[in-house]
């Protein structure tokens, strides 16, 4: 038996409602094989600072580092919350753990299920794959503010990007597209505006393919792409990115991919130094946390690509089947939490 | 008689064709009025870099800024082209333009017309007005490289914001929203990550929003609002956000409302101390260029806002209600450029 030490971090809204389903899915899926999870539940986000006024404790940051994997379901408070004022959340515990960890290579899958609607009329085979820088660009949390709350305020945000750090994913990226059949990769950027960042992307993509002679590259700007993904989005094969472009390619990916109830996320480290982390892109959700409302499909998604990550690929594969026949008898339309996890859970294929 | 100084710069690929409808259509609706137009020709773009090696002398910028608007092509060689590697002229050419005359409005209006099918499936009431900031942000040019084209670069893009020029766009904003029916405004950020330029966004929209008690005000984060914009765009009515979100945001926007070949813009100095420019939003296109392919109802609708902006608010309505027709009767499946033109003049209401 090979144990598995899973750090679990539930958090706001309605992450703890997700996830459960997400665990249960995975029990089912390895349950009688040869793999136990030994799960450590972290009880952090904007209910956690309320109660103590801590985000991410040192000691915990640890704990979580020792674990072989991370299920994280979703942060933050209510919205305009005044106690929350100064918390940032995000900031202080969700990209804490992806900066710290390297967790450099942020995927998300963008698939439309048979039997799930887009939002676009003719969508054809929606199935790509984004991969999101992780650690720097504009979400590197340098910046300022001088003169702040006068009429003479200037505040600056910098996008910090490292040849080290754009080589890494770009070259995860070219690595992801050789492993897929359409061998394609678009590497999106506004090289026109942003020129010292893109100038640098530019140069590591043209480096890095000549090792790809196999990948077909091509170049679009931010704004074109997100035309590209509304209008024909069957032509992605994989897409790579910064943190920033990245954030707003994949919910424009998940809003065409049936929404983003569906859409799921890995934080990858791909040199192992500390546990990847798996998340649906949704956030949590306030307004309709603990009503059993909430679509547990992308939760249970990112657990697979857990599995995947973990080199569990047939049990991944057995979820993704799972989720996707009850998608095509069910469809997408609203049904309780738990109830999609009894249908994914009852539509398990059995092991080969 | 009153003469309007026009600037026009038709600049590369399909911006000569499509500007050509536009100045027939202008001249169509103000025949036998009381306007008469008086224009000077401006050759700039990536054709006349190549030919002379200038982008933008003083001298034209000086000519230009001597006339009461200017009606804008697009600009931008093919995608690829050695000789302009280093031209950048969108950044020495539009975006100094925007820049210099202090077009810090950049409204886009995003209505899908009847007759007009959009990319998405249910998009309901589709009819909303970005006021996208146009003279800093991630846009500023601030940043740099450092140890360029080695392993151990760092490129930098910095994102400049201050309080004079987020209070001046947030103001047009809300005057936007007071004279619209529905008085809704939606600002978009990325405040839980870009925190020191979102705190001065939220700061200034609560301050002046306080002035407009009318205005219900609410906020997205810029991922959430491209989904919103894909699944429920009849939500939107007055959006006001950064340049670089901006940019992107009028993009899905021209996505569902029936394509970038309808999407047109204004770059506004309300201050009137330069003249402010029309423009579609589309790029140069230079792969269907000087083939009568190109969409000239982006253009056409850019004069339409040109002639509010100078206070012919009849004559621009009239321009509308051509192309709403001209769209109702043939919807928006590709025609010749020419003949797009030809249909709407022909529907140009007579005065009344
Ligand atoms: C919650 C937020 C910080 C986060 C991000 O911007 O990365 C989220 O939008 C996401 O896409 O995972
Ligand atoms: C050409 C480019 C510099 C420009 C921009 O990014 O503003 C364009 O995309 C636009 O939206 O007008």
């Amino acid at each position: 038996t090979r144990t598995i030490k899973l750090a679990v971090i539930p958090g706001d809204g309605i992450g703890p409602e997700v996830i459960e389903q997400a665990n249960r899915v995975l029990d089912a899926v390895l349950a009688g094989g040869e793999v136990e999870l030994a799960r450590t539940e972290f009880t952090l986000g904007a209910d956690r600072f309320l109660a103590t006024g801590e985000t991410l404790p040192p000691a915990e940051q640890q704990a979580i580092a020792e674990h072989d994997a991370i299920l994280f379901g979703a942060v933050g408070g209510v919205p305009g919350d005044a106690r929350l004022k100064h918390a940032n959340i995000e900031r202080g515990l969700l990209l804490k753990l992806r900066f710290d960890f390297e967790h450099y290579a942020n995927v998300r899958p963008c698939t439309l299920f048979p039997g799930v609607e887009s939002a676009l009329r003719d969508p054809g085979a929606v199935d790509f794959l984004v991969v999101r820088e992780g650690t720097e660009g504009p979400y590197a949390g340098n910046g300022g503010t001088l003169r702040g709350g006068t009429p003479n305020e200037v505040a600056t945000e910098v996008s910090v990007n490292t040849a080290f750090g754009v080589e890494r994913v770009v070259r995860y990226a070219f690595e992801a597209a050789k492993a897929r059949p359409r061998k394609k990769l678009t590497w999106v950027h506004k090289t026109n505006v942003l020129v010292y960042a893109g100038s640098m992307w530019q140069r590591i993509v043209g480096a890095v393919s000549s090792e790809y002679p196999e990948i077909a590259v091509d170049y679009m700007h931010v704004d074109a792409a997100t035309i590209h993904m509304v209008q024909d989005p069957s032509r992605f094969d994989v897409i790579v990115t910064d943190n920033l472009f990245g954030d707003i390619l994949t919910d424009v990916a998940g809003a065409i991919g049936g929404g983003i109830g569906l859409a799921a996320s890995g934080n990858i480290n791909p040199d192992g130094t500390f546990p990847s982390m798996f998340e649906p892109v949704h956030g949590s959700a306030p307004d309709i946390a603990g009503q059993q409302k909430a679509d547990p499909t992308a939760a249970i998604l990112s657990a697979a690509l857990l599995l995947d990550h973990l080199g569990l690929t047939t049990e991944g594969d057995r979820v993704r089947d799972a989720v996707r026949s009850d998608l095509a008898a069910r469809g997408s339309a609203p049904r309780p939490t738990m109830a999609i996890g009894d249908a994914v859970i009852a539509a398990i294929p059995a092991r080969v």
